[in-house]
């Protein structure tokens, strides 16, 4: 039996029949690690360092409790790693979904219809989930640099190179809006520097910038830095002191899962809100700006994001506060101009809200029911904030308005797209 | 032995020491029923009806998993079930500080400084919560009530007539307040009935009415009715068809364990939400009112009530959807102007963001935890929505204006105050 992975020696799955073998939950726990990554460099989805074929993840569903490696090895691994989120945010789901079609290339690599296997391949992807626009333009990219492979061989090889340029295109994106941002940040830090009370020396801590943030949109939803985030690291490493308001973000929690999770691995000060409370700490001046990702952004600015980011733009408008995107252009997509009637709002299970998952008493992982069993309930996944409620979108060429002349000030190629 | 609950015969307080008999789990496992309070009535508080200075509550923590009733016999009682919210909603935290108060004349029934016991108690019961000003309201009626007393029995007498007389107008007021507020849920279904597609017989179901509410401002919130279901559940009696988006609200999800919970047992169409989806629903005219109740609300109609329910009154402005506030007058703190600077908002502990109760697979309520164990949490329990924001005040006299003129043409005795 061919080993799938091509790997000559000391490969676990010689002689594993591939329905076992390459199972999603084949290595899971060969994978788990105790929670100290602190110190030690993660990139969120990466080559096997040995198994070619095999990609790996850390399976976000299990922080901040576990910290799990998976094995990406078939088709349907990344399709279901991408629908039932071991991996989520834009940028990251992009990657996924570009390194599922190399990995799909090898797998169709001798079949005769290896073109219209692709093909199907590329059209599964795409409906893991509807809203992040990084998704089809992973996708589509890959299709169209395979297209230019004049063996099969060779589109295989273009697909994983192509996968690793996303990838490689997502982490510089990310570290520039980090320092786009870190200038807005670093404004409001000196702003608030001159106006603390004065004495022989200004205490930096008392111009602390506050910051909210929700959901997810740190280096777990991209491959690196973040792009919400990326600012917020750039100036805590730039020794500018912040606070991180981060919102919990029901249903999934992934601002009480994985931003507080990253904040703390990271050492930046910060504190879990329920999604409620923003409001009330901007009306009371303790919020200085909000840093949000995105999903998908028009051409003209409309914001889809997380559930909850359009209340949260509203209460910024409302109380004169700041409201920054961090928008990778791989999330803009330019073909739409109205986001309230044209970006697909995802509904997803709504078990994920009468169910949460948490660590009980002895530290295992446990799934408790919230509401009435006799009542329903929805689970809308995103929301869309309207550009005029947007202060900027920080994108990987610089801060812009949230407008097309604002957008295409700065992407002047997609002018007449 | 004098048993303390004056019952003559058959008292199972008989022979237990005080300590032990009166404590508030004393009694808890004797009253666990099975969740059928279908078709049985029940109100909130009520004095037991066999031993006399005890009071009956259901403990509102264990909802919806659990229907426990519990006892209250001492001061200390009635102060843990208002902080640690065994009971929790504006009138229902009234009614129960006048119980208390009621409770406490009669243990200080022989002691030589009954005076000072009985303002001390008073003051003990106002630091319980901090923000529904019902708390100090109830408290003072009954201190006043019972300074017209000439014997300490009379006072004791007039306290638990005073409690009772708190608790029959808080039912009297919200059932009120359903009568006004049903007549603006009937305009808007027949607004809907008039513009739905027009056929032989014009079909109730496609005008259904869709009402938001925050928290749980209902019958258990209340003693009967509730302020913000009470319109709903007498448009639901009266055959409009209505439709209840339940935010779950977070942190201490009131919406899906209470509001879910008695919209069920009434057999009111719902569906849980999660905090972060009004806005959602109100851009895709999914919402055609909100209703929510209040803590606190100034003579110039500011409404503090549960933390996110400003953020929701954005939405609905943004989204020109009616945001009405039911309004019992005890709920009124006609001392107060501006409700952003002068009501205190409630910080609650931070295990309530940490962690969170449900039912496990075997049945059993479990606490889990939420955040990583090195994220700090904050958890602010109330906000206030500024009165430009409200659309009316449906209070026991009528629905008026979220302003001064609004309340004083309602409240004219309140002019010079």
């Amino acid at each position: 039996m061919r080993c799938f992975c091509h790997c000559k020696a000391n490969c676990p799955h010689l002689g594993v029949p591939p329905a076992v073998r390459i199972s999603t939950h084949f290595y899971k726990n060969h994978h788990i690690y105790p929670m100290n990554i602190k110190g030690k460099h993660y990139r969120t989805i990466w080559p096997h360092p040995v198994h070619e074929g095999v990609v790996q993840i850390i399976d976000q569903r299990h922080l901040p409790h576990r910290f799990i490696i998976e094995d990406l090895a078939r088709l349907e691994d990344f399709e279901a790693a991408i629908r039932d989120m071991h991996v989520r945010g834009a940028p990251l789901i992009g990657s996924a979904a570009a390194y599922g079609m190399s990995v799909a290339a090898l797998h169709f690599f001798g079949a005769n219809d290896f073109e219209e296997k692709i093909q199907e391949a590329a059209a599964q992807l795409k409906t893991t989930r509807p809203t992040a626009v990084n998704l089809a333009y992973a996708v589509d990219r890959v299709l169209a640099a395979m297209a230019l492979g004049r063996t099969i061989a060779e589109q295989a090889q273009i697909a994983l190179q192509t996968a690793q340029a996303i990838t490689e295109e997502s982490v510089a994106h990310c570290h520039a809006i980090g320092q786009h941002g870190l200038k807005l940040i670093e404004e409001i830090y000196q702003r608030k520097l001159q106006q603390s009370p004065k004495s022989a020396i200004r205490n930096p801590q008392s111009a602390i910038v506050n910051i909210l943030t929700h959901c997810n949109a740190g280096w777990l939803a991209c491959i690196d830095h973040g792009t919400a985030t990326a600012p917020i690291y750039a100036a805590h490493d730039r020794g500018i002191p912040v606070h991180v308001w981060v919102d919990e973000t029901r249903p999934r929690n992934q601002g009480a899962s994985l931003t507080a999770f990253e904040l703390a691995e990271h050492g930046v000060p910060h504190t879990v809100i329920a999604d409620n409370t923003g409001g009330h700490l901007m009306q009371h001046n303790l919020v200085d700006m909000v840093i949000v990702g995105t999903d998908r952004t028009t051409r003209t600015g409309d914001v889809a994001n997380k559930i909850g980011t359009y209340l949260k733009a509203l209460a910024a408008a409302d109380n004169n506060v700041p409201f920054y995107v961090g928008v990778p252009s791989s999330s803009i997509d330019w073909s739409l101009r109205n986001g309230l009637t044209d970006i697909p709002i995802e509904e997803r299970d709504a078990g994920e809200v009468h169910f949460i998952s948490g660590l009980d008493e002895d530290g295992e992982v446990r799934k408790v029911r919230l509401t009435p069993a006799g009542s329903p309930a929805a689970n809308y996944a995103f929301d869309v904030t309207p550009a005029r409620l947007v202060t900027g979108l920080i994108t990987e060429r610089g801060v812009c308005a949230a407008s097309e002349e604002g957008l295409l000030a700065l992407f002047a190629e997609q002018k007449n797209k």
